[in-house]
Parts: structure tokens; sequence; C-alpha cells
């Protein structure tokens, strides 16, 4: 699937694309004059030299066959980071020294585990790769101590293994992405629901090792609520995981796999919870007087057991902004916060849903505003990340964070961490533009997702670096998690280990060291 | 709490009772002439002598007051092992080896974490105790290498801390029972849903460390989907988890507290997600032509997302018995599968919740038989224990178990574990009654619930663990869970080790070593 990823965008190099006149008119209105930020030519990027000896080569290639060992630029070059911001920005900026020495593509679960068993042997850094499209770090390595780095593709693992129709469960291999999920799946009538903003590229493997949470979850739940069973290759050998939908023996051991980011294991076949495929999809939108009123008709329809499909709720500037609709950045938005229900599932239930739902809502301000606006974001939903790059290249910084807390906390945190992002880039000089939206809510609490955009600096890395600490730092002040559903990797390392306090930094290195005793696994990833 | 209970039997002594003559004409049918086996009398109990040193006494005292260390018969007596059928009939013959040194009585949360520090020091195992009730011997520690053995007794610690009406999340002390959380959020109208069978002993800190699942889990969930925070003693201090209802940083460390039966530490504080209490409450039975039919019928509603609060379904020869009307013991059944259904909440969503599960169970073979027997059951529900001592005074041997497995495999594990449990008895002389319900159901899965009945032989004890073993061989072989809400203690273990694999038991040991260096912790539980 990587290979579909352009080098130093998101996506599909055949849908870059650029900002129209109307949103650069917007841009220059918030911040100026353009000064545009092109990337460098992919020609002119070097890689570090390759670190792995031919004897490992060598070796390599007789585990899984010389044509799927490859240390040749063009595969290192795409398999480097991953999609934040700050990943972009150093490759656009000609930077690769993250690229892996080789990129490996093993065939199955049992090459994935003679490898892993092979680097940790001979002491070379593992990073599980599926669809390269961390946010946070989680595909560099630290290379401290080790004879190299390769990058696991599991690209060539995308089968649909089992499908079990009465306990209306699925084996899907860790590089199924999403959409190869739905058309898999959709030809047994299945459905995994499982929409994050990454869908396109992102897999099953790397769904269930950063704990992901898609744009349905009020419906379909997160992923590490789908998943009943794990298989992963770790350096004591086979680790198989879930006998039973729940269970009271001992610990639930694979809430450790989930979460663990490659550092526990490489995850290679997962076992899902699957639903009957919707006959209906119905999106509208409402308004709200402001966000925090639509906050509170969130949780009262959550808390009173009413859990659509997809719910949502943009704060007043994201609502302002108009960003499901392109052509329409910079009108009148109408005001207020804008709010998404979407409904799926049989006629019948979605009609009831949206009757249930409707009633609630207006009996707490909402005013309804037809499918027309909630089809249009439906459309677009996976397409931010293309208007990012679009953004970049004109040389302005956006980027993205998230956190969830308690409904009781929530307030709190929603200013504070904005405070100190607007804080933090106003500090150099760059007065940003901070949205917010919620986009997972629970029965105790709900997540906040924030998007910031300014004028770029002339280091544009240290500048974001600055207003992430400053954000980071208000999260944990606040009490709120440092993410709800992009995974640690390197960029949250601090955070959490204040998160997770000393005993469980504890906790969590002793089994890092009971299995991956040479240390091997996405090293430098994860683990305080 | 405990002190209410029975130091030979199950519960309160005051509602010690005696079999129906109908139910014990029933008996003589099935086992032949009476044989009663009556306890011995509790002052013919001799108790080990106390291990602690005078010193080790006095510091207690020190750390917690005088009056709450008390090494007397009559506590140690009543804090000895659990409540499984072994661990009465153990009692019952006046073995009490299992006792306890001392048992102390800490005020709070402050004065649990030094007395779990000191022990750690002094090399003292530390049962943590709460209702007694554990059926798996969680209650009986190790004395190996360790000076000796101390229960901490967790009863004071029985407040309701902190409520948060926004965010539907109450923080409930370890040592509050099942009646007095629900009475303790009932002044806020508030509930918590959880009623297993243990519901009026057992405590909220003991349902966090065996993932108990109660009774209503099909509407309100399992305890370990309740939980959202948890307050830890460990020999390295306090341990603090959960900052949001879920969150993407790591893995979700509060699911390797959860199920960890005191050997990670002692779980003080709970923050538990609540509900509204509900208006009204509706239990109704329906009878099927058989056992799968029935349980067609509940995946049916599962995987179709219809959840009423409760769903129970006996096999035939359950069914047969009349267990929820003692009084009909031996009478008619009408035949079939009878199943429970119970829906909770507001008027209008119960009448909706019973107009959608008729309509499901008519289509799929049910007949209705209202709510007469249904609530009959809802009244009698916490009953069973009290019918199981009153067997035992008859000479006959009762004991449960229980399992989980995927819908698929669940037939094949409902015929493997009763012809286990039929023929092992058989082999010893004693043909067996086993009976079988469902009462916890997920999409992908269900639990099966056991109950045994035979003549005792000589020694009962092993006679039971002659069929527990073959029925837990045939759980393993079978690929269920060895235990969906009992929890592992010292019984599960062998089996428990071959359900989590040799890597599974690598990490919950380095785990262990981490927080509890000295293996003062419930030593002998749980860690294979």
């Amino acid at each position: 699937m990587s290979d579909r990823m352009h080098w130093s965008r998101w996506g599909d190099p055949a849908r870059t694309t650029t900002l129209p006149a109307n949103a650069l008119a917007m841009l220059e209105l918030a911040f100026g004059p353009p000064a545009p930020r092109p990337a460098v030519d992919q020609q002119t990027v070097q890689l570090p030299a390759v670190g792995l000896p031919d004897d490992v080569l060598d070796a390599l290639r007789d585990a899984i066959g010389v044509e799927h060992v490859d240390a040749g630029v063009e595969p290192r070059l795409l398999h480097t980071g991953g999609k934040s911001t700050p990943d972009l920005l150093a490759l656009r900026g000609g930077d690769a020294a993250a690229a892996p020495d080789a990129v490996l593509r093993p065939a199955d679960h049992d090459e994935v585990q003679a490898l892993v068993s092979f680097c940790s042997e001979r002491r070379i850094a593992v990073v599980p790769y599926g669809g390269g499209t961390s946010v946070v770090g989680g595909l560099t390595a630290s290379r401290d101590g080790l004879v190299a780095v390769v990058a696991i593709d599991l690209g060539r693992l995308d089968r649909l293994v089992d499908v079990d129709e009465v306990s209306s469960t699925a084996v899907l291999q860790a590089g199924v992405s999403g959409p190869r999920a739905e058309e898999l799946l959709g030809e047994h009538g299945m459905t995994l629901g499982h929409f994050p903003q990454s869908f396109e590229f992102a897999t099953v493997g790397g769904f269930a090792a950063t704990r992901s949470s898609g744009q349905s979850s009020s419906g379909y739940g997160r992923f590490d609520t789908m998943v009943v069973g794990l298989k992963v290759a770790t350096p004591l050998g086979t680790w198989e995981l879930g006998v039973a939908p729940a269970s009271a023996a001992g610990p639930d051991l694979r809430q450790l796999v989930l979460g663990s980011e490659g550092t526990l294991g490489i995850v290679t076949e997962v076992r899902l919870a699957v639903r009957t495929k919707p006959a209906t999809a119905v999106y509208e939108t409402w308004r709200f007087p402001t966000f925090v009123d639509g906050a509170t008709a969130m949780r009262t329809l959550t808390q009173d057991g009413i859990n659509p499909t997809v719910l949502r709720l943009s704060d007043e500037t994201e609502t302002s902004l108009n960003l499901a609709k392109p052509e329409s950045i910079g009108a009148d938005s109408g005001g207020g916060a804008l709010m998404v229900c979407g409904y799926e599932g049989t006629d019948g239930r979605v009609e009831r849903m949206r009757r249930e739902v409707g009633e609630v809502l207006q009996g707490l301000g909402g005013t309804p505003l037809g499918a027309e606006d909630g089809e249009q974001w439906a459309e677009g939903r996976f397409d931010a990340p293309y208007l990012r790059d679009a953004l970049l290249d004109e040389g302005v910084l956006v980027e993205t964070l998230e956190t969830a807390t308690f409904w009781g906390d929530l307030d709190r945190l929603y200013a504070e961490v904005k405070a100190a992002l607007e804080g933090a880039l106003s500090a150099q000089g760059t007065n940003p533009i901070v949205l917010c939206h919620i986009s997972h809510v629970y029965r105790t609490g709900a997540s906040l997702y924030f998007t910031v955009a300014c004028r770029e600096t002339d280091d544009p890395r240290a500048q974001w670096y600055a207003a992430k600490q400053a954000a980071s730092d208000a999260i944990v002040a606040a009490g709120g998690t440092i993410t709800h559903h992009h995974a640690v990797g390197r960029d949250h390392r601090p955070w959490y280990a204040e998160e997770i306090g000393p005993i469980g930094t504890d906790v969590l290195r002793a089994v890092k060291r009971s299995v991956d005793p040479a240390g091997v696994l996405n090293p430098g990833v994860l683990i305080p």
C-alpha cells in the first residue's frame, strides 16, 4: 500500500491539490502576503549510507526471497518517517536522516517471525511498517547500540484469513488497509466500521498497534473494542492471544499488545468483531448556539444510551471556516457550532435513531440543517491531509493534536490547550488560527481534536515543537491524556511518562525487557 | 462486611436454610437414600499457631491502631479461604490450615499503602480481603519463603469518595459491597448495575481484581468495562491509573490491574462509570424448544444490537429442575429451555426493548411466558449459594464452574465440558446431574455456567478435583477460557498457564517482579 504514497506529501501523488482562490484570499487576510515554500526536488534528497553488512543482507534475502529485500534509494525514502507535519517538513527540506537501511517485505506470519528472530539475534532495529501514516514519530527508530534499522513492510500480508459468520468475527492480516478490509468483508456482507482520517492508507496492524479510533466510533466503537484476538511475532516466538470475547482469566493481555506500537512484537493477524454491512447511511448536520451547548447535547445523547454512528461537533472557529466545503471557505458559515450526526444500519434502525436523536437535540437548542452538509462531510472526510500539503506549499504551518478527558474537565482542557497553542505561536510572532472538534464520545468523557494554522517561521519544525510542548504541558496539567487516538510514538514520550507515572513506566519496561531482551523492536518509540 | 458471613457456609448465618420436602424427595430419587454430612462444631476447629513475631504485631498496631490488628481465633477463622465448595468442605471437616496469622483492618488508602510497604520489607504475605467470596482459591496465599500471612480486610474502606454527575462517574472505596454501592449511588439517583451472584457480600475492589461480570451484563456490561480509574497500593508506592475514558497512550494499563487478583497491588479506590437509576424493571421468561434454539435467539439479539438488561438461558436439564422456584422443584417445568429477559430503564425504553426483543424471539421459536417466573427469578437471584449449603448438609456435592468462547465453538464447548463432568463423576460411582446456563452474551460469543450435583464420596474434595480437572482439560481442549467471571485464583493456574502460553506467562512474571520484588502480594495466586 505504502508505495502509493507520495514521498513528502500525504497520499496518492495523483491527488496532489492546490488551494482554491477563495482559500488563498482567506489565508492572505489571516496571515499576510503569500510566501510559498515548495519542497526540494526528490532527486536532491541524500539518504544515509546503508549500514547493513553484506552477510546480513544475504541472510535476509535467504529468509524472504531476494526480490523482497530492498536497500534502494526510492523504497527507503518511501519508508522514511510518517506523516506528521514535522516529518513532512523534514522531507520537504531534503532531510531523510530517518531512512531505514533496507525495506523488507515478508509474505506471511512465519516470514515476519523469522525476520524478528534474526534481527533480535543480530541486534538490528525493526520498524513495523503498515500504511506509514504515523503522526507521532512512530516509524523513526533509534540506532543507539544497534547495527542498523530495517523497515518490515507488511504490505504483502493483505489477506482475509478467516470469516466466522456465526461468531461474527473475521481474521485479517496486519497489512490489510482500511479500504481493502471493507472490500474483503463486503464480499461477505460485513463491515468493520473503522474509518479514521488515515483510512485510505492505514492498516489493520497499525490500527491495533496504535489503539486507533475512527470517525464512526460512536456507533462502532474504538478499534481496540473490535479486537478479540491477536497473533504477534516476538523475539521469544509467536504469541497468540484471545480465546473468548471476554474473560476473567487474569489481566487482559490483548490490551497490553494493543497500543504497544511495535515495541513488544509485530502484530501479523487480528481477529475482529465485524458487523452486518449497513443497508442505509444518512449524515445530517445540526447547528448549536455555542460549542458548549453542542457538547452538552452530545453528552446527553451518550449518557442516555443514544449512539448515532457518527457524532462530531466543531467549535465556533472551526464552524466558521466551512472546511467541509472547500468552495465555501471564507464565506458566511451561519455561525454557532456545527454538529454532524451519522446513522448507519437497517432502514428502520436509521429512522428510529434519527427520531430519537432529533428529539433530544431539538430539546437542547439544536437547529436541524438537513442532510446536504452532512453528505458533503462524509464525501470529503478523508481529504484533510491533502489540504495540509497544499497549505505547506503556501508556507502555512498546519498541524493537529488531540486529547481526551472526562466530561467534567472538558471545558477546562479545551480552554487551556487552546490558550497554550495561541500563546506559544503568538510569542513567535505568528498568530495562529486554532480550531477544535469533538469526534469521539463516551458516557464519561470525550476527545478534543485541535487543528492549528499559522504563517511558518524560518524554522517551522522548531516553531511547531514549541507549540506542541506548550500544548502537551497544558494537557498534562489539565489531567487529559496525551493522545486519544494518535498513539505515543517518539513525540509524546515525555508526557506519556508523566501520564503513567513511575510505576507504569517500570511495568512497561519490565514487559519490554521480557519479550524484547535485545531491545530491537521499534527502539525509541513509546517506552519512556 | 465479611463478619456477617458464616464461618463454614455462604452468607448471613441468620439465613441458614434447609431443603423443602419436595427437594429432598427429588434428591432421593436422583441419588439414593439420605446420607447427611453435618459440619463439625466451630469450637473443635484447630487453627495453626500465629506465626507473627511480637515486634511485627507491635509495628502493625502502630501503623493502623491496636484495635484494627486481630490475631484472635474467630476473625482468623472468618478470613480463612473463600466460598468454593472445596473451601467449604475443608472448613466443614474442621480444616482451617489456610487461616491467616492475623487480620488487619486499615482505615484508608494511606494505611493500606503503609501495610503493603511494611509487609514487603518484612517478607509477610498479604491477602487482600473484600467480601471473602472467592470460589477459585484466590484468598489462600502460599507461605513459601515468607514469614507469615496477613489478611488485609478492606471493610473500613466503605465510602463513596466522589460523585461527578457531569462525567457520570463515581469513586468508590474498595471495601464497598454490592448493596452498599447501590445504596450510596442511589442517594444520587444513580446505579452501578453490577449484580453478580456474590452481590450481597462481594466488594468493588474484588470486582475489579477478579474481572467480575454480573447478571445484568447484557445491559450494563462487565465490571471491567465500568472501570475508568484505579488507585492501587503496591510495594513501589501508590499507583494511580486512568485519566480519560479511553486513550491511545500506550497499552491500557488499567486492564493489567483488572484481573490481577491482588498479585500486583491492592486496589483501594475505583472510579466507575455509573448510570441513572432505572425507573422501571421488568423481568420476563420465554420458552424455547431446545437450548440450541434459545442460544441462537440470544445470539441474534446481540448481533442485531438489541441488548436487554438481563439475558439468561437455562439448558433443558436446568429448566426441568425449576431452581428459581424452590417450592416447585421436582414438579413439571413445561420442558424446553427457559430464557429470562430483563429490561431496566425509563418506561419508554423498557417498552421499546420489550417490543423489539419480543419480535425477534417470537420469530425464532420462542413462547412468551409473561412476567411471573421472571420476577421470581429476580427475587431469588442471590439465593443459590444458600441452597448449596443445604445440599452439602445432605451429603450432596454441589459446585459450579464456568467458561466462555466464541459463538461458533459454543455447542462443542458445552458438549465436551458436560461429558467430561459426567464421565469423571460417574467413574467414581456418583452419577451427577449437570446443569448449564448462558448468562453473559457478546456479539462474538457467550459464557457457559455449569452446576454439578451428585452424592458425595468419602473424600468429596478429591472427588470434585477429579471432575474439575476433567472439565478444565476439556475447556482448554475446546478452546474456551478457563474462567469467564470467577478469576484464576489457585485453582485455575495450570490451565491459565496453557491459555496464555509461555510468552504471556513470561510477561506476567516480569510485571509481577517489577511491582512486587519481594513476592509478598497474594503469593501462589494467579501467576503461573
